[in-house]
């Protein structure tokens, strides 16, 4: 890791919820954030917004940051290189393989061009939609390749870094092919998935739980950028969706007879894959043996969570995680407080002497 | 709806997350509980929980709760309507066409039994997860058929409602379409998507974002009840599988062939598909247009939200859900709370009066 520190100015080509993100965070620490967009409507609102100021004649960006959907990215990284002579160019699309190709067949000089993928994102696009602290905690890819040096790779990393995320270098086959497994897919099973909602009776859908709302919550993303994702990573996602079309071929036919032999068994090792499929997400909230929970009623009146946390400050408790659950026209919520597996017993009792009604604690 | 009251002792069979739940409600609300259960370690874990006492000689419930595997659902209710002469009997299985064919089959009178079906449960199963709360706010599906009387269906709508559910009329076959759509199908839809990361390399994991984990929660789900499941409502689920694994083979055929014309075309149509199927649910999480979100900068120490919640009741404003986003290892997380758009900027003005950093608002 190196430790120099970027310096200004840095120059955003695409001033959408990405690159207005990228120019507040910067803009926080003080870096000079010089912001272009092919929209100025889209230009005005980032600046308005506070994510950099306009380009001027005589500007020498040590740095350009593209980004711009997936279907220009290469395009604009070559009108960069050219553009700006001494610069390290690099993008943040979230396909990686593609762009790297189609600058090569466009001849342009790679030595100043590194791809990089924040693994940031919201449902929500525009720079509207933008927060400095987007990054923070975040993977950031690097996708190295043989024309670049470690110094420039480096000059990325330390972006990264600056933005509060965690850089991790691989290549760019190697980045397409995860995300076509931790992000691609996802989207288009969430998508045929909720897809299947469309025609729902009213009686159905009022029957929907959490587990439906977060099955298809992503779902709601933009059609319009998923499409030039997807089109650009089309084959590592093919090959997925047709080994998850194996499984759930197997899964219809043991449906379709479920008292034949071994019906079952198809099912329960469906579902046993499942089981072992999501322990190996790594983090909290797929290690729920990590940190115990405690369960507490909460009244639905202004203050009330407020004084709860108040109280669990007071024990000394540092709270991991908080999950509210709240039905729509319920008088009361349940708040899932994580803590670490040492502290629940002490934090239960306290509670439950402060007058807190405790629902349930679990290890 | 009925204003009669539960008049007691009634008996819970089948001492899981369900049967304890029940029972715990219940013994709040004054009510004797009789607690059976064939495992006597659950049965005496359940009591230890408070959900109830053991079966004595003379009891007579007024009404029985069947909380078993659907497996076993209709040998039970059978039993239980044979040993409890006066009193009806209900279950609470996630299946309710095939008990109820089960129990014609058997020449059952089904003039004292009733199925229903409350919308409520946890991945975490097991007396030991049980809460009194499980059902406040819920859907509880009451499955009339021809053999029982209004008022008998009466005392499990009040059952429903004095465990704070919405009780909800609908028949056997319609329950079972309804919830092959919103619980059956996400449930094998997020194990088959979840079976694909067990051969994932930690690189690829590591890439893991809240899009991959809300899509894959439920696949942590117990095999062996949903085996029972699955195989007791085996038809509905073909068939929406069916239509899915449709949609699903244009889709990879359009990935195959990317540039191919239509293509694009029908990748979009899938995704748009998505964003309508997913604006059908209903409720706050599902119409994120309801309700303005705000999103504050929180210090990783113990009490900083308990004042950001207090300084927000300050305000005066009723907060209607809060979402924190905490990454592992980050030392700064986003509390992104909903309220009433009509209140926004006030609060915006007034939390950033008071030092908060807001990382962004929308409506």
């Amino acid at each position: 890791m190196s430790d120099r520190r970027l310096e200004g100015p840095v120059r955003i080509v695409g001033a959408g919820l990405l690159g207005a993100s990228i120019g507040l965070a910067l803009r926080e620490r003080g870096v000079d954030v010089i912001l272009d967009d092919v929209s100025p409507s889209a230009l005005d609102l980032a600046i308005d917004y506070g994510a950099g100021r306009p380009a001027a004649d005589g500007d020498l960006p040590a740095l350009v940051v593209v980004c711009v959907p997936p279907d220009v990215v290469a395009r604009v990284v070559a009108a960069e290189l050219a553009a700006h002579p001494i610069a390290l160019v690099t993008d943040v699309a979230s396909v990686k393989v593609a762009p790297l190709e189609q600058l090569r067949a466009l001849g342009v000089d790679l030595s100043r061009y590194i791809g990089s993928h924040p693994m940031a994102g919201r449902e929500r696009s525009g720079a509207i939609s933008a927060r400095a602290d987007l990054f923070i905690g975040r993977p950031w890819v690097i996708a190295g390749h043989d024309a670049i040096s470690y110094g420039r790779a480096a000059q990325v990393e330390q972006l990264a870094l600056d933005l509060g995320a965690i850089p991790m270098e691989m290549t760019a086959g190697e980045h397409d092919r995860n995300v076509a497994l931790v992000s691609h897919t996802p989207q288009v099973v969430a998508s045929l998935l909720a897809r299947r909602l469309s025609g729902a009776t009213d009686s159905a859908v009022a029957l929907a739980g959490q587990g439906l709302r977060d099955t298809t919550r992503i779902a709601s993303s933009e059609p319009e950028l998923w499409v030039q994702i997807l089109g650009a990573n089309a084959e590592p996602v093919a090959e997925i969706l047709a080994a998850f079309r194996d499984d759930l071929d197997a899964m219809i036919a043991a449906l379709q007879q479920p008292t034949a032999p071994g019906a079952r068994r198809a099912i329960a090792e469906s579902l046993a894959g499942g089981n072992a499929g999501v322990a190996r997400i790594p983090g909290k909230h797929g290690q729920a043996s990590h940190f115990s929970q405690i369960v507490v009623k909460v009244d639905d009146t202004p203050g009330e969570l407020a004084r709860l946390l108040t109280d669990i400050g007071e024990a000394g408790v540092n709270m991991e995680d908080l999950r509210l659950e709240h039905s729509p026209g319920a008088q009361i919520g349940l708040a899932e407080i994580s803590v670490l597996p040492e502290v629940e017993e002490r934090l239960v009792s306290e509670l439950s002497a402060r007058g807190w009604k405790i629902a349930g604690a679990f290890a």
